[in-house]
């Protein structure tokens, strides 16, 4: 096992590290090989002029559950090159789940996508897809 | 004149009525028919787990230019369907500046692009590139 | 049904009207509500410089297999606002399948997603995936 | 100078190597450190459907004139990681003119864009805008 692969708590750990992260009240909620759960409640702060998720913390949810995927299988040494989101549904809820994996791993850059949902009466509903190609960051 | 575009002055109440926008310390500082500029001041809250602005608050800076540059043209009934983001170099400065200009108008859809600078000793670097694609959303 | 959802038969005899398609070779193999199939034999005129499929035929793959996908829910007055490509590894086989599926259909844009596989020995390896938004056309 | 960046000699034997720019008839017009043109004759087999040229193409002619501006700065060990194509209007003309520019060179990843004219009747028209993030191909 490659001892750079961070684990889920060492995921929440680096998460706890960022200091936007925080704020978000973004957690980690599952970390497997190649995939990852992340989630955040609903707040006020995030909203944009209607009252929706604003798009900028539709994308962070999506780079950050992108990133700790990658991080599964590659370490933490990576930096996002180039992401990109679909906003699919007006992003309501009071808690949000991005689901990132993996969809191929190589030696200098990873491609990952991400589903992203809103929880609105205890249903969960896409709101956005989207997807992060990171750099491998040389030592 | 389209009394629906939005003037400089538009544009600033637009943006102190998104809740995320304030918070950010988010200010629109030039409006012309086609495009904009934003700017917004450093804070350790933006940052990710090295100290540099979060990808996620790099893409909330150009989905707002984007997005009040095409307000300029087509006015404010508009949702952004698909952004991207190039991320550069690492984000860094004191302040950040986001230029946003209007690619192609239409009917249905607005193309935009977007430049984004960090200032750090009184030079502006460009540190990302994005672009929105925008919906007008009928009535 | 809405009459003016193609059929598979339907998406053939419009496959027929492109040139470009009929030079590729490309054929529609499949076609359910929300997702198509679309196969290409391999040929030397489709090549770069180091002989792998180009990625501008990659891309026309994925945008065609897109548009098909997203005519079975929304009928074929359509057109590609955005497409982009992740090209995952060498793009090479004797064959190419091509796998697209609606993601969110919409009144006005269709989003939808495609996986890129490249036959050799009889295995299909996944060499791209992509994605394109697709606006309805008004009449 | 760096031997291994072509001149616009050397890019035009590069494009001499590729079938499907030979198929296509794409020639390289100019190329200077940082930017090519690139242009390609109307025919009738890059149409599709309705007769416009077909979104593959278009995605062709951004991806290879894309390429040729990295490589007169990095060489042509290059591989095209990612590419994105923005559909302003009908791709018609009869001829087709393809700008490219890098926008940040850096040591393992190239991001270029460009803007793709169609000439008709002596106008040239931005009819597609886009964008490529190269790879350096390690040896």
């Amino acid at each position: 096992m490659n001892p750079d692969v961070p684990s889920l708590e060492m995921l929440r750990s680096l998460n706890e590290l960022a200091a936007f992260n925080r704020w978000c009240g973004i957690e980690v909620a599952q970390a497997d090989v190649g995939s990852v759960v992340i989630e955040m409640p609903w707040r006020e702060e995030v909203g944009q002029y209607v009252g929706f998720m604003h798009a900028g913390v539709v994308g962070a949810l999506i780079d950050t559950a992108c990133g700790y995927a990658a991080a599964t299988v590659a370490g933490s040494k990576l930096l996002a090159s180039h992401f990109s989101v679909n906003c699919l549904r007006p992003a309501v809820g009071d808690r949000f789940i991005a689901k990132a994996r993996v969809v191929k791993p190589g030696k200098s850059q990873i491609f990952t996508s991400c589903e992203l949902y809103g929880r609105a009466a205890g249903k969960e509903v896409l709101v956005a897809t989207g997807e992060t190609l990171l750099s491998v960051v040389s030592k």
